[in-house]
């Protein structure tokens, strides 16, 4: 494999495997337990939040992405996951704080252990260790954090299949066909 | 007023004025036939789609804006709300046909009286007459469809209110409070 | 024409009738002064700043909507449009300030004489005046900004295809040809 | 690392190792020789458009993603990245033609090693092989496919950062200061 691919192959293994394995259990409780589940994040982050979302919705969940048309008002029993990086995203934090005000959950999905998301949030998710976003070349910005918490929403995905039995075909069905 | 606010408004407004009154009339109760409303169109069309979506939304229907992360398949039942100025938009005729063969509704926003979607669409509501849209400088390409059809919408949306005495109070309620 | 449609048209004339005739003449002078024009605005505000941002690259300038992929930094030299009804939206203050310290320079349109975004802004340019807003049924939230603004940005356009002679070809040329 | 979080990464790894090594050489080169570059996909494949679109204008490009606001047009010396996992997307075959007829250059990032875009393309680069996509439980329809095809972008980014000896400082400095 090229070195290229391997350099960030390699780091998003290191990353999710110091990454608590309980996670997967513990964010698919949460989405359970809420009647809408918004996904909220800026940048690169936001599509991650797209990639989410999308199957959340093939899989049967009411999910929605912060910025849309359709996206509705959050609300008492809904659930809001912030994805930042630094956990110190400005429309985030207020966002974290209107979504508390309202009665709704907030977890965030972040690379630092502690910031002001952090304490705004009823549960932290990190992504890898504070050790684990040293910088690399090639690797600029919030790459490696982007990239460990898509997959590990992948992998999240994969588990909310394998535990609730979803058919691809009933996924298929609920797929957009207009373009 | 300045001389160009004048040149646009008094163009929406003779092209308004030519577009048959019973147009809200038939567009709301195609709208409420419908399980889900979806509606299309590329470019400055596909602002119009998003403008008109929201409020759907706010007064309570189940609507969609094509593309859109959580947009999810048309089926028998739904309705296919396209806007095209020429009615010649390739995805759109894809997707008028896609949305035909699963049984649902199509009705075309257009400005032309004849055209491949109109030949499609179950109804067509021409905004103007094939007479409307001669070349004005400063109004350029598909301006004066545009803005026709979103303050068309837009007096749908008032129809909508007034008919079913929505209140404001309501509609605030269902609107995004993230950001 | 419709009742409603009517109703429309007749507010937008109305608030457009009292917004000062020299705005086209004071906005077109501060983009042709810049290097590169962000507009920024939330929800349908946000839809607003995409219609005269599309329309500008047509007529050849260098300018981005907040939120897009390739939206680059901005820098001193450029200006900042913010499109905000109340003059209170969360993040555009925290982007109005950023741009300040910069060194860019940032107008605001807005629906209110004083707001903290008008204290931020290098100039403000109110559509209407604080008696424009009154509520009207069918016309629910911010709709009469949105649609007077949106009006005001389209005769802008118009003043600068008129005033510097931009062939609609020319602007074609530009446009977008692939989906 | 949990089950679920291995499949994803094996896979990937499993992938991008039958994916030819010299893929990054050869379309770093087509990127070079473009003056202004075009990605498109639909959906999922969309989102990894805008992925690789971002860090190309950071690094200096002139890129844009297909239907954002400030897209212009394609035109003879440019190139039209397409990524379409079936090679058979049907706005993506018309833009594909669209972009032949004026002259710019077409390359295909695809799952198949046959398909109407590929007739098409000037360039195909099959990300895997035709075998490399049997059904897996747990990552649903073009799963897979994207994740691929974003790493190897990403891993492409890295590339070029490294060839060129782009520093992160002057990356970060394109970055979007507003939100």
């Amino acid at each position: 494999m090229s070195p290229h691919r391997k350099l960030v192959l390699d780091k998003i293994t290191e990353i999710l495997s110091v990454t608590p394995d309980e996670y997967e259990d513990r964010l698919t409780a949460m989405v359970d337990a809420a009647e809408q589940v918004f996904v909220g994040g800026m940048g690169r982050s936001g599509l991650v939040t797209k990639f989410f979302v999308m199957r959340l919705m093939h899989a049967g969940y009411k999910a929605f992405v912060l910025g849309e048309t359709v996206t509705p008002a959050i609300r008492k029993g809904d659930l809001f996951i912030v994805i930042s990086g630094s956990g110190e995203t400005g429309s985030m934090i207020t966002n974290a704080k209107k979504a508390k005000e309202v009665g709704a959950k907030v977890v965030l999905l972040t690379a630092k252990s502690s910031s002001t998301l952090a304490e705004i949030a009823d549960e932290v998710l990190q992504i890898g260790t504070d050790d684990s976003y040293a910088k690399v070349k090639g690797l600029p910005m919030g790459t490696m954090f982007e990239l460990s918490t898509l997959i590990f929403l992948e992998a999240m995905v994969s588990h909310i299949i394998h535990e609730k039995g979803i058919p691809e075909e009933k996924m298929r069905e609920r797929h957009a066909n207009l373009e």
